[in-house]
């Protein structure tokens, strides 16, 4: 494009160590993955130019009063894009959590009204304005991490009422703080107490009610159901998943976690987005899930969590060329955790990705889970402006430095929304 | 005491949900471990009084300058000791943790130069000063995550000069922030690479040189060494540990990591401060370090960042009696991260210890290995005022949301050292 066809650029982001476009990812972008000493231009939100520094000047008219941001030579890459969460919730599970890990058994817990059933009787009892409060400080911890973009469940609310409920308030949730919030129905995340003894009605529920009342409110994008022992089979939650699709819901499933169960099937069957977890998943499914569109999603907060022994094969599936993506499932009962620097460096350990896959997991493979892949997760003309500046010279160093976030500055379509500019360089 | 023989409070720390004093642990303090609605005064840096809210009025009197620190119904507790880092380093470990991490084998990875002798011959090549500068954003990491006092090591040097170098630099980093550092001589934790094939003359050059070189600068309270495959073997870390306590230095040992070779005899037999890592802790060591005064020290960091599936048997100590601590081992090759909370989380995950027992282990046990139980680790009358201030309702709390720190204020010596009154209550 000639430098007069382009539009003024706002915001120019320069002085990079690196800037990861994953340009080869995106067709005709004409990007290496990643340009060394290199600078970004945004106009309107979007990025405009991605290339070397050197060639900034030639190539970029800046506006007048364009935001200049120096990089200090750290590292540019997309926003975390973080596709698998259940942020909206009321209640705590600390005391519960913290006996388990001191040694309780779950049974003893379940029996005293802990588990899952806890935050669903606090998150009934809550207001869709109270939800929207209580999530705002685990979204600005998120953001904290470098987390742009956030997929959030409903799922403990197991009612028509309380499931609308907690989608709207995770639609609000967007418009109330800079990461952009997409919403996905799970009432087939748990059978409710007042079902317990009555499992058909409350599949019976979901699919003449609740799924579609929630395709009704018209951004609910996904819809997840858990196959699990103690949760749901593969034909119910198939049913739901049907329905959902019929209704322009694209399934994901939680698969594989505890016990294995066919939830693979029943995800290529039926094309689903994501099949998330994967401790368990058995080394033949491996390829079929390789030869498939569905992501993969490694939640390694969450083994962690559960001090769970089992890894989800990530090096294997990447081998394989499965899509693979990368989450927090930041949630009260099995990965209370907003760190993302954490999420990555265990990427690593875990689940055996190298530090740029795991980047790339975490951005780009995320944005494909959700269907995004053609505006958010790389930075390439045309894309979304959302943007992260990590003070560490190579992504080795998120690697590395376990746990802790280097974030510098975060940008949402083109606005800086969060600027650290005190933050000690990785060392 | 009465009320005019005490004097005038210079900060007072009002509203907290609790005050964790250890005041069982203490004594003669006639406090409780945890004081519910709790209040705390103090005077030229001691802390003086210590009790519930409803007496404050009647019980102190506030200078006319007093600071009012409003704990915001958080908890109030000592400062987290962390004794045992070895965060005096230069160069980076990134590229190789993240090579390690990918599944390169150790082998490879020291063949190109890598592992320690990295780190020593980077450490080597840098000033005093600039190993002082290079440290300083750690302590500022530690501090966040509310760090108050830290012992630290040599043993990046492995020559007398160098040995010398990272002990002034220790001693230095004190005086420049909030965190008291202790300092430890760790000749014995490698063979440097030019007495690869005299190992001898190494521990010669140690006991002639290194150690009462060490003991003649008059800080350093501890010597530490490594037995492990690879490293030291039990009678060579004993000629070194010998030759330090007859100087005045305490021993200390990395013990039972990767295999367990001795350790915890000599450990026994020198009257040993601390046993350090503790993996491979044989069942059979655990009631002969219970009937010592052996602090065993939990490295939970560790065993995430090198995903080692063994645990330190934190429970079985505890629940045997003996002393236990926990502490970060932030140091650039098994343990890169300052992340306190995470530590705190991972000693209920890995080593089983409930809340309560992991905050003591990281404050009241921390102090004793280093032998400072009379003035640290406590918040009762006469002990210093090291507090952090959790924006956080029950301790519970910290072991639930992983990784995550709501350390909202520090004060160290009654000095406001970090102020986050915009850190978000833990929920």
């Amino acid at each position: 494009m000639s430098r007069s066809s382009r539009p003024n650029a706002d915001l120019i982001i320069h002085n990079a160590a690196q800037v990861w476009s994953f340009g080869t990812r995106v067709a005709g972008s004409g990007l290496p993955d990643v340009i060394e000493a290199g600078a970004l231009a945004v106009a309107d939100g979007a990025v405009i130019w991605v290339g070397p520094e050197s060639a900034l000047a030639t190539e970029i008219c800046a506006a007048p009063d364009a935001v200049w941001l120096d990089a200090a030579q750290g590292l540019v890459t997309p926003g975390f894009i973080d596709c698998h969460t259940h942020l909206v919730f009321a209640g705590t599970r600390a005391e519960e959590i913290a006996a388990r890990c001191a040694g309780e058994s779950y049974l003893s817990i379940s029996a005293k009204g802990g588990g899952i059933n806890a935050t669903v009787r606090a998150t009934r009892a809550t207001s869709e304005d109270a939800l929207v409060e209580l999530a705002l400080p685990r979204l600005s911890r998120l953001l904290g991490f470098g987390v742009t973009m956030a997929e959030v469940k409903s799922g403990y609310g197991l009612s028509t009422e309380s499931e609308l409920k907690m989608l709207r308030a995770i639609q609000r949730l967007g418009a109330r703080q800079p990461i952009e919030t997409i919403a996905t129905l799970m009432c087939a995340h748990a059978i409710p107490p007042e079902f317990s003894s009555a499992r058909e009605r409350y599949l019976d529920l979901c699919v003449s009610e609740i799924v579609p009342e929630a395709a009704r409110l018209g951004f609910v994008r996904f819809c997840d159901a858990f196959v699990e022992q103690g949760a749901f089979e593969v034909e119910e939650a198939r049913r739901v998943l049907e329905r959902a699709a019929a209704l322009g819901m694209r399934p994901r499933l939680h698969a594989e976690q505890m016990t294995s169960r066919g939830a693979i099937d029943l995800a290529l069957d039926l094309g689903a987005a994501t099949v998330d977890h994967l401790e368990a998943l058995q080394p033949t499914d491996i390829p079929r899930l390789a030869a498939s569109d569905v992501t993969s999603v490694l939640l390694p907060l969450s083994t962690l969590f559960l001090d769970d022994p089992r890894r989800a094969p990530g090096r294997a599936l990447w081998d394989a060329g499965a899509r693979v993506a990368l989450a927090t499932n930041l949630n009260p009962g099995t990965a209370m955790s907003e760190n993302a620097a954490l999420a990555l460096g265990l990427a690593a350990r875990f689940n055996g990705l190298r530090a740029e896959e795991a980047l790339e997991a975490f951005t780009l493979g995320a944005a494909r889970a959700l269907g995004l892949e053609d505006r958010v997760g790389a930075l390439c003309p045309g894309f979304q402006a959302d943007l992260v500046v990590h003070a560490a010279p190579s992504l080795a160093h998120l690697v590395w430095h376990l746990g802790i976030s280097h974030v510098r500055q975060v940008v949402k379509r083109g606005r800086l929304v969060l600027d650290r500019r005190d933050v000690p360089r990785c060392s």
